[in-house]
């Protein structure tokens, strides 16, 4: 059992098919991999976040192996990026777009599971927030990335606060669909106001930022 | 239990050997790592495939910590290989055949145990797979590499191809000694058919292929 | 449960702490990172290490999710490194003095847990010797950087020392907090040496040394 509602277990799929393509397409962009490489970063960034929720709260073996949904909305997520990869030309906005529905839809279900395994709230809010945070952690550090959440512009803050208003939601008896829609849609806004803007949380005193992404 | 003859054990024991060896000759090529870094690798990368599969199976503390031969023969291998890695001259083929011999090995009693464990029959290819990928994906992030399974040349479905043999025969009732012999030597020669001839699987439509090994 | 006696929980939230100021220390220098990025990686060095542990021993969710003030300490001791580091110069020192704080007492306390859950003697040296070094490995990793694990100067070897004295003496019954402080003093010592005279462990034979640090 992942989610009770069917609409719920919607959105978990809808995250795993969105971090598929966006793995798929990160491989693509930064190491230019071929065609098993690219499934494997699909698979791997969208399971990942999942896998990670699963170990930490001891329901293994994870879910994702369990239904063949995930795996197979991850394999066809990558495939398909990888056909399409050529006609999207710069691919910074649909992987950030895609990134930011996994994040914010792994956020929730993170956060939900959690407390549906009788996880204090304090720890469903971070295990939520590693779950969403989780999958795409991996695909940078395994392409030699520091990973998106470290480098900011709003990106653990968002599933962070998903996060919260699941767990918020939960305790006042108020979860269900709508709520849960809530939480990843405000999840979602923050982080494309941090795309689209290039908003980062401020530097250490003392310190003129340099944009990370001028960087490498 | 890992599994339960003793040639299965064998196989277990030989890929956890191999892996150390190679560990070690990756840790003194790569980064010019001393002992203890170098002994270090060759743990890790001999243990951690198999870490990574009783933790995804809830079988812990994982076997590679309760059965002491598992540590002497990483720590051992990884030994022998910082002594004798002077007059190996260029590494590249030792480390190879070892990595496939850890690969083969470890995908099979992977699939094997997962099965044992009652997972059905794809969670436990997956795991086979992940068993076989695991250490070197490990080993290669550690190092600050992309993972051979993202590089590919033959890597992930070799793995994937031992699993699925693996789980077919005992899903036949024809799963013992034989059978875990073919699906290790099938995984073996698709990966040096792919070392060998540096085949890479094809890259995304519409864009020429460089070789991954030219850009480091 | 982490520890039975109140002076080895405070050991416990020590190293916690120094690992989160640590993780944010590493973080202003390597990589420039923002606020968010800084206590991020302040709390994935202050717990991974115990994250690991628990998964391993299968004491999940991990102790640091249970209890508060193992986050609260990470994220305390990250803002304050934060707020701090302009002043601090050349970060050098306090974070190779802070990581050995944090290794000594996750050594000790990982090998004493792993004890209490019923591992053997061999298992459960291993298990302190994760816990102590495997915050500041995730650290490194996400970071870009080869893990000091890996690169030495005396880092794995302090634990692994830590951890037999605190399993040896646990058989002999004569465990405690002074046998505790004494395994974490020998463990921080010995780090100490090795980060004040940059002693290396002997590289392979044939080979003329490089520092690893002049090689980035």
């Amino acid at each position: 059992m992942t989610v009770e509602l069917p609409l719920l277990l919607a959105l978990d799929l809808i995250g795993t098919f969105a971090f598929g393509l966006n793995g798929a397409l990160t491989a693509v962009r930064t190491t230019q991999l071929d065609i098993v490489g690219v499934v494997t970063l699909a698979v791997i960034t969208a399971m990942g976040g999942g896998i990670l929720r699963d170990v930490l709260i001891g329901d293994v073996p994870p879910a994702t192996f369990r239904d063949w949904r995930y795996l197979a909305l991850a394999v066809g997520g990558g495939l398909l990026a990888f056909a399409l990869s050529h006609r999207l030309g710069r691919l910074e906005l649909p992987i950030n777009v895609l990134d930011a529905v996994g994040l914010s839809a792994f956020a929730v279900i993170g956060a939900s599971k959690a407390m549906a395994f009788g996880l204090d709230v304090g720890p469903a809010v971070i295990l939520g927030t590693i779950t969403g945070v989780g999958g795409g952690t991996i695909r940078d550090t395994l392409v030699g990335q520091v990973p998106m959440v470290l480098r900011s512009e709003l990106y653990a803050i968002p599933a962070l606060v998903a996060a919260v208003i699941t767990v918020a939601t939960i305790q006042a008896g108020l979860y269900g669909l709508t709520a849960a829609l809530v939480a990843a849609g405000v999840c979602f806004g923050l982080r494309m106001v941090g795309v689209v803007f290039g908003l980062n949380a401020p530097g250490p005193p003392g310190t003129r930022r340099t944009d990370p992404r001028e960087e490498g």
